[in-house]
């Protein structure tokens, strides 16, 4: 017996071009008893609030009649809402459909805790697949396995009968500690029970979440004995002969960190374009490390022409700051453009004398340098349709550093969720054969530029110290108090954590921000009121 | 026997001041019987991630201990969050707490389903309160009456002895309709179990959540008996012996949509600043009708010297646009400046001649205009410290029609939860008695002059129209394809829609809105990347 896990780039809500790669997929199929494709896989994940309206399941209904028709001879399972009509409930399911011969079975999902429109499932039924039993699971009801207080179901623990296959059909999002994470909670299930499992997981960016890929199919023993490739689409077949296997068929390799998150980025930027149609992109170069590593990402994305630096330098810029921001445009091969911003500057200082009179120079005029820059990326990014790529870093979200509607601009924050420090290691691991990030931009102090001889420091500590204070407090939750006990220096602390404190309103308006890590800030909602 | 209803305006995670207003209120009460706080009083409503910190529930639990000490001899109920101790589930309660001389009793609240942090409750039980036994909610626990599909559980079938009084204790967020919803959903409580109800509800701005007050008193014949005002904080007792009367001896008056809208917003604007700490408000005055209305809101919310506005005419302003905000700001005795952007227009227009060349005026300019404009407003509000109001509508969001960075700036976005349709209504209802926001900007055609000669109906259908349309796809969840069938015109809807589903970037990075609807947009997530 033959099965094949059909892993796949879908758009949100495009139903129609879905259901041409559910059909295309399984065309490519024939032959196989199962083609299992991952969770929502019709309607693309997350859907949110498009789940409201009834025309949008009206279409999935239909796009499900024509799959079943196109597919007739080819049994598949696709991951799809389906409306419940028990009366009782939220007004859906999260369900996998299996489709064969004009037979249509509906598997509901159980764990859909969080979910406005999902209602758990109200039943548990077996697909019985020739002489096999299948247990159909989809995402999150498979994940329980010890103690994990958050995930309360374990679906396997619900079948009477005990099945001789899980499947799960998922959209696991990434994050650099995920792969590990999920596949260990996996293969610990497989083993629980001594059932093959096999996996499918969406790939694809959808705006801030990144799905990963990364399917895999365990046997018997817990042995991965089929794997598929991280960040890429991929339509394979395996034997189900190798479920015996007492070996690694095809083990799965984790790629580390920095080139994790390399990979996720890239394919962020990506999709975020090319699934909304856009083409190019364009980004303020300052010649400092983070517009250096953005721009990289963004030319391996889209191709070096079609991502355009602007140089705004202001009269606080040093020489090498130009140097530098030249270097990185031109290493990649990249166009670029100078305006600086001095005249700008200049006609606002003017402006404003008769309201600021001699008041002295403060953050005010900081800000006007940043949001001129803002202004002018922007101006480009209209009259040439190029899309403005933000790029500030997570220790700069976390604190504040920056300028609402200057250097927060944007329509993509490609760096916004790796702190400073990982910035410096993705710039490394970048240049790991060549440079292509100039050596120079890495190796200098960091700075603004916004006062005379202005660098980082001046307002925040070392960026290791920030960022370990910053780790521990957003990513491991710990409290000022808990984290002096811990060790850390407590003024610093405090300094800190009231910066983190004060700035979710800043937060709050910035674009989405490409999530990578376990604790992203837009899955960390706080009250922007509040003491 | 006496109870006492506490309506007060809490803060988000000032628990210390919370603990202080709680006790304050007891002491008031004395010789009560029970003093009935609102939902999460303790903590303020809503926490979010908060409660993600130890800490944070470490003080929660201090709190209580300091409250039940200084209040040994007056019997309380408050909201606070609790840890659950069951070593299964998520890590906390939502729970009501009776203290009473060492007497300590937990009740916790059963419908939680969109929360991260609480486990429904695992219990049900009584308060003892004299001979009474007193059915303890929370919230929505107590909202499924018929068939609302949302809410599954209405805690009083719980009960396996009948009580004879329910409490509850709630944070329900102000919308237009919700007052006269809420009142039939209790009453009807009331009626089907035939049981005195006491509902105490949360007072006050969080961000863009107002919640309205409103609390009230049930007795047995469905009769309200006791009713307190809407928007302001009030401790008030009532006698039991009331809950017998067989008229309504304290009917609750629900005002008229507008009153309830413009009551909302001045307090939600007065609370964003003042829990803050924040005085002064800044805003771009344009002449046009929706920053007249957000001047008017913002002085009778802070006092008219708190609410600087500014004048930004540019090469396209009428005279009556200049005279019309002049206007609006004296009308209202709010101090103005007149700061004209053509030196800044002209500036960037000269900045970026090599690069656009001759290519013609197009929406690039328009919003070089606006940022302009944003850049001014932000510059004086960072000098000077005024929070920055923005002006946008919910028409305008719906649309798209605004420029990010430009007139989108802004901290709080007071009127982008009405339609233009619904702003017009609401500048009569200010201009009742006498005019406060100048006829003549209210009766004259809208422009963004950003163009010469332009108005809104020159790429917008007439807002009557337009916000007809909104209203049917955003608050009723009407598709296009629903809305044609309903009548309206199909090039139209198919332009609208399509605007509305375009611009969820846009409405992603604007400010906290104000929600007075039943529909805001920040509660319709939707995805970006789409098709």
């Amino acid at each position: 017996m033959k099965i094949t896990l059909a892993q796949i780039n879908f758009i949100v809500g495009d139903i129609e071009g879905n259901k041409e790669k559910i059909i295309a997929a399984a065309q490519k199929a024939k032959g196989s008893s199962l083609v299992v494709f991952s969770e929502l896989s019709l309607c693309g994940v997350p859907p949110y609030n498009m789940l409201s309206y009834n025309d949008f399941i009206d279409r999935c209904e239909k796009a499900i009649d024509e799959i079943a028709e196109k597919c007739d001879n080819i049994p598949l399972l696709i991951g799809a809402p389906v409306r419940n009509t028990t009366g009782k409930g939220k007004p859906l399911f999260n369900a996998a459909i299996f489709l064969h011969q004009g037979k249509r079975q509906i598997f509901k999902k159980k764990n859909v805790s969080y979910s406005t429109y999902f209602e758990p499932a109200d039943e548990t039924n077996i697909l019985q697949l020739g002489c096999m039993k299948v247990a159909v699971t989809i995402g999150e009801d498979l994940y329980n396995i010890g103690n994990d207080e958050f995930l309360m179901t374990n679906r396997i623990d619900d079948f009477e009968e005990k099945p001789e296959i899980i499947v799960n059909l998922a959209a696991d999002r990434f994050d650099y500690q995920r792969a590990a994470k999920r596949r260990e909670i996996l293969r610990m299930t497989a083993l629980k029970h001594e059932i093959p499992l096999i996996f499918v997981n969406q790939v694809g960016g959808n705006a801030n979440l990144i799905y990963d890929g990364g399917s895999m199919v365990f046997g018997y023993n817990g042995y991965i004995v089929k794997s598929l490739p991280f960040f890429q689409e991929e339509v394979s077949t395996f034997d189900c002969e190798l479920f015996i296997s007492m070996k690694k068929e095809d083990e799965q390799v984790i790629p580390e960190k920095m080139e994790l998150i390399h990979d996720a980025l890239v394919l962020g930027i990506r999709d975020f374009f090319h699934k909304q149609g856009f083409k190019k992109a364009i980004l303020g170069l300052s010649g400092g490390l983070d517009s250096a590593l953005v721009i990289a990402l963004a030319a391996k994305a889209l191709g070096a022409e079609n991502v355009l630096g602007i140089l705004m330098p202001s009269q606080f810029s040093s020489d090498h700051s130009v140097s530098d921001a030249i270097a990185s445009a031109e290493n990649l091969g990249c166009p670029y453009h100078i305006v600086p911003i001095k005249p700008a500057f200049d006609t606002f200082d003017e402006m404003l004398k008769p309201i600021f009179k001699d008041m002295p120079f403060d953050v005010t005029e900081e800000n006007i340098q940043a949001r001129s820059r803002g202004l002018i990326v922007m101006a480009i990014s209209n009259k040439f349709g190029n899309i403005l790529l933000n790029t500030s870093n997570k220790s700069e979200a976390a604190v504040g550093y920056g300028t609402l509607y200057g250097d927060l601009c944007g329509s993509l924050s490609v760096i916004g969720d790796i702190y400073k420090t990982e910035a410096f290691e993705l710039c490394r691991y970048i240049n790991r054969d060549k440079e292509i990030i100039p050596w120079h931009t890495i190796n200098k102090p960091p700075s603004a530029e916004l006062r005379p001889g202005q660098q980082d420091t001046d307002s925040l500590p070392d960026y290791p110290i920030l960022d370990a204070i910053l780790y521990q407090h957003i990513e491991c939750n710990k409290s000022a108090n808990e984290l002096i006990a811990l060790g850390y220096d407590e003024a610093l602390v405090n300094k800190v954590v009231r910066m983190v404190y004060r700035n979710d309103f800043k937060r709050f308006q910035i674009a989405p921000v490409l999530a990578v890590s376990p604790k992203p800030f837009a899955m960390r909602e706080m009250p922007i009121v509040k003491k």
